[in-house]
């Protein structure tokens, strides 16, 4: 086994990015907007996800948008669009993942109004969007059942750093060899204060404890507004 | 929609790259080595086509290796190993590909001896590994049929650049609202010359058609050697 030598040319794009990053907490903060930074691999299921969660919380009144980072295509914002909610898709070119920078232009162009909720859907990829602060107030980590039980442990950043790691598409565990518990432990192991949500978009299952842990989180960001 | 600026630090961080490819290619050349990169999203199910596929090429007399690139974790280099082939993980640390000059060291560490195929098995990503030339053949696109159809239009860079796409998973069609003649489409539009090969490591649906894909590569490698 070898070990690859660090990029040192990342720490000044870093740096930077974390100053953004700040410019957006306060920004959000001073709105009292909760901000969700959502990631996976692609395919994992996060606008599909999204898709059930925008009509139960516009039934509690609550006010959402949603930034959309791809590579290519802004099919996502549509989806988004159709399901009800504004949405702006900011295509990245080549790069993988998206930056503050990138976030505080989108949101300037897009210019959504008052929000109680803001997702992130960043650009589908387990690696490059986990080092970059958005400002968001969690990040989110999707595991598909169809991905393998393994993934936590081969791509621990995220999953360490995830506040919440939703499991998707539970409706096709019983067509894939795929261990919940040994998921379930190495996300623990990573992020033992983390929380772990089990979901099929298909069936409903767990969708209601992950709108009520959203709830939970506007709520106790509009409590230290102002 | 907004354009992400170019990154022009990657410029010659890929002309480097490029040597090294060359001097890899050269070397792979003159042992008459076929080499497969393989480069998927995470959990597309490339360790698991290379652990059906090393016993049918092994029945036909060819001699095979690994490199596997990961984040983190041997898991992958141990199950080829255990599937009957040498494998050497190379794990990268926090980067997203592997380039060649780790594809170059983690050979002369491997120590692999005479070889008719290598497989390359990528950084689960659909990003980063597109641009990295690692003096492969032929490069091998997995989708799987739990990602949705909409994957090659929103990551055109690798399913244009991949000689070979295999779609994966494929017994779980039943189960997933997945199209499969819209990513086809979708493929021919960006590689009109490429192949396309659908298959179920579960059921075997497919494998002898991209075994044999190999073994005709390889043939026709050995032909030009010398």
């Amino acid at each position: 086994m070898s070990q690859a030598r660090e990029v040192d040319v990342r720490q000044p794009i870093l740096a930077a990015n974390a100053a953004a990053a700040d410019t957006l907490r306060e920004r959000f903060a001073a709105a009292g907007t909760l901000v969700v930074n959502l990631i996976s691999a692609p395919g994992s299921g996060k606008t599909t996800l999204l898709e059930v969660t925008v009509p139960r919380l516009r039934a509690l009144g609550l006010r959402m948008a949603a930034l959309e980072g791809d590579i290519a295509t802004e099919r996502d914002a549509e989806r988004l669009r159709a399901a009800g909610i504004p949405a702006y898709q900011i295509v990245t070119g080549g790069t993988c993942h998206l930056d503050a920078r990138l976030v505080s232009a989108g949101l300037d162009q897009a210019a959504f109004g008052p929000l109680d909720v803001l997702f992130i859907e960043n650009v589908g990829n387990l690696v490059c969007p986990t080092s970059y602060d958005l400002g968001e107030d969690l990040k989110v980590a999707l595991l598909s059942v169809t991905e393998g039980e393994d993934k936590p442990f081969k791509y621990p950043g995220i999953f360490a750093r995830a506040e919440v790691t939703v499991v998707t598409k539970a409706d096709l565990l019983p067509h894939v060899p795929f261990k919940l518990d040994e998921a379930q432990a190495q996300v623990r192991t990573l992020r033992p204060d983390g929380r772990w949500i089990v979901t099929s978009a298909t069936t409903g299952q767990g969708i209601e404890e992950w709108c009520a842990e959203l709830v939970a989180r506007v709520q106790a960001k509009g409590a230290t507004r102002g």
